[in-house]
Order: structure tokens, then C-alpha cells, then sequence
């Protein structure tokens, strides 16, 4: 079978491999789809970032060069003989997340916090092939109403559920979203499925600005050229937003997302950025919180249930889909050269 | 009356002054002892901070000079004739928070976040005298269990409740405090009340690790001899605190308070500093939360209540007590020279 290896930053090879025994406790799945994350962007860009390259994953013994990819689904070809939770020809997206089962954190069911923390895709090999080996637990079956293009981002559709519940955003409450990539617009749907009273989305990109007014955002801010914190004072008599988000990674959007607040509210951090420098004394003085996000944990299935539902459709946020051949030249390249691509999707199958 | 005056940085007067008449809503209390707050000694050292010099405060009305002092206590001497809330002769403390009474936040009933928000003693004329001028709704009848020498550090143990109150911290859990100033005793205080499991207090001052050793801290540790972090996981099963306190304002121990956190974890931000560089992607991969606090809200009943049921003696934090005529020589130049006091009272009657 096919599949996309990193072997280093711009050195991304389609490589034909044997498909390859499965072990105790894991599936083979035939890859619908698989789309391209922003981690994988930059590890492709300038990686390795997360990948590892010396020190072995410790739960997916893996080093580079390893399949890359972690947002996909597919349909079950093959079950490890122990295998009870699901059945060949099972549609299901998968959960990249790896977990130990053993440490504090998973048997505190916080399984997104395991010591040992990883993803199929970046930490051992993922999704960006016509098959993929991973552990049944990682397995959600789709509702027969959830389309593969659906189930195709229910990867960054979890993040950006599991940021918003990480949140106090409360039914009426106006919220700011600072920046509109897949994330950013995926949190602008779970906002408003939330009941938030008044979405605010700010980015520098007008082809995001209108996806997210299309999504669900009251106004769309370009923050080149309008005052965010003006305007998010205007939409609120003054006072400010009780909960944003840092969806973009840079010291402006997180300063900005802590300017927009009212006192007492609360910027959630999905964004990832190295080092910033933090106001401590305006932190304190306006009583501000920070809340932190990082992957999901135990929302698969009520995210597959919204969609099955119609509450969600997470296609809207995709912009392209391409052949597994075109990965890089019309995937990886095309969103680096871009900001006008949201989420591309791989169609190994196709 | 004789009352202590900032006039600037470095000259806080002595003054005799006239007894004001009092305006709607106000009463004027003999004070019985004010106390020193850290606060007041970055006033006296290098000011003005908080205090007003150019501006009025929209709600005091006044620049300096004013009189210093908002941890204060005493017996009601006179009231304005629309003042129904006490009667003269009630032993009260002050909780000395303005409050507009009309902005959304004051509404919300969370008046320490007021727009206008300032304390009597910084931004108004306070308690380091032998009578004070004050809003009427900052008065709160004594029981008469609580003696005023308890009642005087009120208004610090009033932080350190609304604090933990801010808090995840719940019984059984680790905590550790950064900063064992009069603030972070107190916090070992309320820790030890909420249930925390295991208190562990850092500072790098014997007197004080001594002091937080009999408030209740199980381990003590001297930040410049012990490695903190490695000592806070031998404590927890190698995992990390689910809550800590930064109590000091120093980049050191806003990063230690980091530190020590398990996966999940929640810093409390109470000291001030007025830049820290922040470690975003670590606190987003452990998705950890930082919560800060400012002054207090519908805490100083239960906070009587808690002392007169014996539950809490705040007295062991006062390290000096000394005459009206004495606070500069004995009181604020003391507290600058040694880290060994920990809350010094001013007593005016005496």
C-alpha cells in the first residue's frame, strides 16, 4: 500500500509498503480521508517539531521516517484476533490520541493529559495512506447520517469542542475568536452551538472573515485595519467579553484576546506559541483567567451525534480535496502558499 | 484627631487634623488598629502607585495627601442621619473596597471588579488615625467572639479567602504557596480550612517558613537550598500539585508556581508583577489553567463567622503591634528592613 513518510522537513515521500501484521488489540483501516493539520504544516515546513527522531514514542515505539496525518476515517479491513469493540467493514473516524490506560491522568479519565501523551500521525504512524494500523480504542464507528466527509474533520472539530467545554462560555454570552484557520472557524460553529449571544471573529485574511460570518459570527474584524478591542467594547455597552479565544499563536492575538475581555472574564489558550510576555499586573487587577486546551477528551461521541443530528457541517470549513498522489504539491504547498485554504482533505481512495 | 498622611513617597505625615462632619451615608469609627499592608509599604517606599496625586478617584473624590491605612477596625462613633445599617457603639471591621453600586459589574454583585474600584486608605482617606471616615456599607458588626486584634487582619485574610474561594482547591488536594508575606500565611490558613491535602509553602526567609510550619504547611522548603519542583513531586506520586498560589510577584515564583503543577493543574495569581514571560506552549500542552484574584467579594461574614467559631486565629500573623505616634519609625521603616515580620498593627487608642 501507499503511504506519505516524513523523513524530515521538505522531505515528505509517497512510499509503496508492505501492510504490515497487526499486533494485539489494533485495527487496519482503509483511509476515506485523511486532512492536513497545521502541526503537520509545520512539520513539514520546519519540522521535526513533535515527531520523534531519536527517543522511540514510548507507547508507539516509533521513530521517524513514520506515516504523517491523524485527521482521518475510513472503513475497518481487519481486526487483531482480541479485538471486540468493533467489526470489519465498520465505518469509523478516528481518535489519533495514544493513552497508557495506566498513569494518574488516564485512570482520572483525563486521557488527553497521559503522561505519555501522543498522536497517531506525528508520534507513531498515522492516516496519510491507503491504510492505516492503530489501536482499537482510537476507533469511534460513524452513524450511518455521518458522511466520511463529515467524519473527515471531526479531528479539529474535537479540539475546538473540547476548548469550548474547557470554557465557561455560558448561553448569551458575546464571545471573540481570534483566529479563523480550522480551529478558529470550527470554534465559531461550537460557540454558537453553545448558545453563545454574540460571536466576534477577528483574523487578517478576508476570505476567513467571510467563512466565519457564513458560520455563524456576528462580525468579522479584520485586525489590520479596525480597532478589535473598539469594537468588541461598542458590541458590548462598554464592558468588555466574558470569554475569548487564542486561536492563531502569536503575541498580538493573545494580547488582543486578554484586551477584549471584561474583568473577571476568560481567554481560553488553543493557540500554540513558544514564549509570550504576559501582563501579570493587568491580569491580577482585572481578575482575568487563562484556560488552557490542549486535544480532547470524551467528546467523539456527542461530536458524531451533533452531526448525525444535522446541528453541525463540517464540511463547510473544507476548501479542497485532493488525490493521495498530490498530497504535497496540491495539499502541503498549496495551504503554505494560501491563507485562503481552510481544511484540505486527502482522498487516498479516490 | 491625629491622623498619618502620604504626602509622597518617603513622607507620610503626622498631622492633627479636624474631625469632618460626616456626608450621606457615611460613619466615623475610633479606629482600633490598622494594619501595615504591603501595599502600604510600596506606597511609602516608592509612590505613588494606587494612590490618586493628579486625578480625583471618581468615587473617594480625593488626591493625596490622604490618609494611608485600609486594614482597619473599630467601634462606630457617629453616623450620618440616613445610615440605618449600624448603630454607634458597634465594633466593626472595614472591608474597604469602593463600590459604584451601578456599573455591570457592581450589578453582577461583583463589586471588586467595579469600575471605579479602590480602597479607602489608598484612594481615599483610611484608617491610620484615630478616627476614619467611611461608607457605611464597609462596616461589618464584630460578633462579639472576635476580638478587634483578630478583626485588624480581617481584611488581608479577606484576600486570602476570596482567593482560594477562586480556586479549584477542594479537600485532599496538594497545594503549594509561593510567597509567605502576610498574604501567603494566610492562604495556609484558608488552604488548611478548605481541606487541602498536603500544604507545601516556599520562601527563602527561615521566620516566615517557620511561621507557615505552625499555620499548618505539612513541608516548608527554602526555595534558595531546595530544589521545590523536584520536592513537590516526591510529594505527589511524581505527578505535580492540582493547584498552587503565587503569592510573591516575582518571575521566579510565577514560573515555580508553574512548575509544581500535575497535568491540569490551576495557578492562583494573587502577588503583583507587572511583566512575566510566559511559557504559552507548556501551558497549553499541559493545559494547565492560570486563575488570578483582587481583593475580595462577600467573603468578610463567613470570614467572622469562621473566627469566632474558633476555626481560625488570625492573630498568629501579627508580629508587632505599635503606637499611632510610632508607625513610620517602628512600623513601616521596621517591615522594609526585615523579612522576619510578617503583619505589624498600628494602634491608635493606645
Amino acid at each position: 500500500m501507499k503511504a506519505w513518510f516524513w523523513h524530515g522537513a521538505r522531505d515528505l515521500r509517497l512510499e509503496e509498503t508492505a501492510s504490515r501484521p497487526l499486533q494485539r488489540g489494533e485495527i487496519r483501516v482503509a483511509v476515506a480521508y485523511c486532512g492536513i493539520c497545521g502541526s503537520d504544516l509545520h512539520e513539514y515546513a520546519d519540522g521535526p517539531h513533535s515527531i520523534p527522531v531519536t527517543q522511540p514514542h514510548p507507547l508507539s515505539g516509533r521513530t521517524a521516517p513514520l506515516i504523517i496525518g491523524h485527521e482521518f476515517c475510513g472503513t475497518v479491513v481487519e481486526i487483531a484476533p482480541d479485538v471486540t469493540s468493533i467489526k470489519p467493514g465498520a465505518r469509523v473516524t478516528i481518535e489519533p490520541e495514544y493513552r497508557c490506560g495506566r498513569c494518574a491522568h488516564c485512570l482520572a479519565g483525563a486521557y488527553n493529559l497521559c503522561v505519555a501523551m501522543g498522536f497517531a500521525g506525528l508520534m507513531g504512524d498515522g492516516g496519510m495512506a491507503q491504510e492505516a494500523v492503530v489501536p482499537a480504542y482510537m476507533a469511534h464507528e460513524l452513524p450511518d447520517a455521518v458522511a466520511f466527509e463529515q467524519a473527515a474533520v471531526a479531528e479539529p472539530a474535537a479540539v475546538a469542542l473540547h476548548a469550548v467545554r474547557q470554557s465557561r462560555l455560558q448561553a448569551g454570552d458575546t464571545c471573540v475568536i481570534f483566529g479563523l484557520g480550522a480551529i478558529g472557524q470550527l470554534l465559531v460553529m461550537m460557540a454558537r452551538l453553545q448558545g453563545a449571544g454574540k460571536i466576534i471573529a477577528v483574523d487578517v485574511v478576508p476570505a476567513r472573515l467571510a467563512l466565519a460570518r457564513q458560520l455563524g459570527a456576528a462580525l468579522a474584524l479584520d485586525a489590520r485595519h479596525e480597532d478589535v478591542q473598539a469594537a468588541v467594547l461598542a458590541q458590548t455597552g462598554g464592558v468588555g467579553a466574558p470569554v475569548s479565544f487564542e486561536a492563531a499563536g502569536s503575541q498580538a492575538t493573545f494580547d488582543g484576546a486578554l484586551q477584549v475581555l471584561r474583568k473577571g472574564g476568560e481567554m481560553v489558550l488553543v493557540g500554540l506559541v513558544p514564549k509570550v510576555t504576559l501582563d501579570s499586573f493587568d491580569l491580577v487587577n482585572r481578575e482575568l483567567r487563562i484556560t488552557s486546551s490542549v486535544g480532547y477528551r470524551d467528546v467523539y461521541p456527542d461530536l458524531l451525534a451533533l452531526i448525525a443530528a444535522g446541528k453541525l457541517d463540517l464540511s463547510q470549513v473544507v476548501t479542497r480535496t485532493v488525490a493521495l498522489e498530490q498530497a504535497v504539491t496540491d495539499g502541503f504547498e498549496a495551504q503554505l502558499q494560501s491563507r485562503d485554504e481552510i481544511k484540505i482533505l486527502v482522498q487516498p481512495q479516490g
